[in-house]
């Protein structure tokens, strides 16, 4: 079995505007955007549920970038979609509307075809679905979870559970502090490595992302890019580049993990400069490698 | 004549209050900050205004730091005071008053045995008078500059005219903004590039700092500190850590600069560990070595 990456996360159709510009009906999703980034890396296979108005153009487009979809329900009904509006400073977002439509009754079902797959990426959805998938796949070599504010104000118990469960927790700036109650990004990693992972990734959007090893840490610059057209997707593409990278690694160890958080950057970076996924198509291997020395570059005396 | 660097700056007492703290009458200024820093390379010379109120602790500290004090006038009045407090988020603060006393009469003199200094940094006073003191200095090999948004906005004819003499511009992301008219970092340095400077630093706080030269970028980032506990001085320590270094470099090209950022960095990260200039005294150059080292490692594969 060729080492691959499972991911269970959500698929949407995004209505986005930014000071760049506007999108309705912009593919989105973190399963999406952490496919197509991972894409570029291993065949990446895909969880989720979409309405019966996702558009074939749409699943021809992730197979034709080698995600497999056969993870991928169709049931009656509208896709979840998510509207917001990005301000001047891109950083900050307000939500128009989140409709979850045929989101809202998603219950994960790994195919038996998948269960074995030795790394796992829990999107960004409730831990009690995180819980559920956790129950369904057979000793997975690496686990890495995505969460948000919304899990942590409302459901913490279910959310340490699966925390304690995964080898990599993937969370913000703010969700740091949220999480651990400090404000310190150092104290704040030493009181997440006790609830359990050993490693633990900062992302700090423009400026960058931090990796905690056990008690070693890393940093890695965002790439400064020309124009950030459309942050949205930029995390989960992030994370997709981050897995993306380990399933080529024989060993995952803190050396596997910095290259890994550099690739996590540069699949970020190629996100934000166009809308949806837009950024993760027709990108060639080669263009990968050149933003990755470009990084590596940056920092180099 | 060794290599030294000559800063023209402010001299004040600073009243603090941040998350972690108090302190009154506490030493501060930029042509002090900038000093304390630089002075764990080379003999700083400093040209600024006091009142009769500064302490003789104060001055002895400095030249017990190895800083020449000669261009250091005491004038009848009160020196210099500013107060501000710091909120939860460090990175916000509220200026609570600016007395400037014998600091609004302040006519920068340069000492005939300075006027020869190869390095120069003009610290963040009225653009009028780094002018006067550009006029003074003879033939300088190095001038940096530092200005804030009160001199963009009010006069900006005089502060492009300074601009365009110096070698190096150090401002923070918001200055870039303001003075640039562009919100992308690579189209503002662009454009302060074809102002005049050569080299171009931007500041960016706990999340490091940029250097563009002619059109080549380095990022280093903020060493992480368990206790940010006053940012007050941390930029001028910053520039006291970059120039004092480059003072030491035999050329002053791409690696010296690089090596200098990451300097400043380290020198601003023992500046805001502590309150006032306490974290920059008693400190060996064995530490400021150990921190160098940690930083170049935090960023290498």
């Amino acid at each position: 079995m060729s080492n691959s990456v499972l991911v269970v996360g959500s698929v949407a159709f995004d209505d986005v505007e930014t000071p760049f510009g506007k999108r309705e009906d912009a593919l989105g999703g973190s399963a999406v955007f952490f496919s197509m980034a991972a894409s570029h890396f291993t065949s990446p296979r895909m969880v989720g549920v979409a309405g019966t108005d996702y558009p074939d153009e749409a699943l021809a487009m992730l197979e034709q970038h080698n995600v497999d979809i056969r993870g991928l329900e169709i049931v009656e009904g509208k896709t979840f979609r998510w509207g917001g509006v990005y301000h001047e400073d891109i950083n900050q977002r307000d939500t128009l509307y989140t409709d979850l439509n045929v989101f809202a009754d998603f219950k994960p079902v790994i195919p038996q075809e998948y269960r074995q797959t030795p790394f796992l990426f829990l999107g960004n959805i409730q831990p009690s679905l995180q819980l559920d998938v956790l129950d369904q796949v057979i000793n997975p070599k690496y686990i890495a979870l995505d969460t948000m504010n919304l899990w942590i104000n409302t459901t913490l118990d279910d959310l340490l559970k699966v925390i304690r469960k995964v080898d990599l927790l993937i969370i913000n700036d703010s969700e740091l502090t949220l999480l651990s109650k400090e404000t310190n990004l150092l104290s704040g990693l030493e009181k997440l490595h006790t609830m359990g992972p050993q490693h633990i990734v900062i992302k700090k959007g423009e400026h960058g992302a931090f990796l905690s090893y056990d008690t070693k840490l890393f940093y890695a610059p965002a790439f400064p890019v020309r124009q950030a057209t459309d942050p949205t997707g930029a995390g989960d593409s992030f994370a997709g580049g981050l897995m993306g990278f380990l399933t080529s690694c024989e060993k995952i160890n803190f050396t596997a993990l910095k290259k890994a958080l550099v690739y996590g950057c540069v699949m970020g970076s190629f996100a934000v400069e166009k809308f949806s996924t837009d950024g993760l198509i027709q990108l060639s291997r080669e263009q990968i490698e050149i933003r990755y020395n470009a990084l590596r570059k940056l920092v180099t005396i």
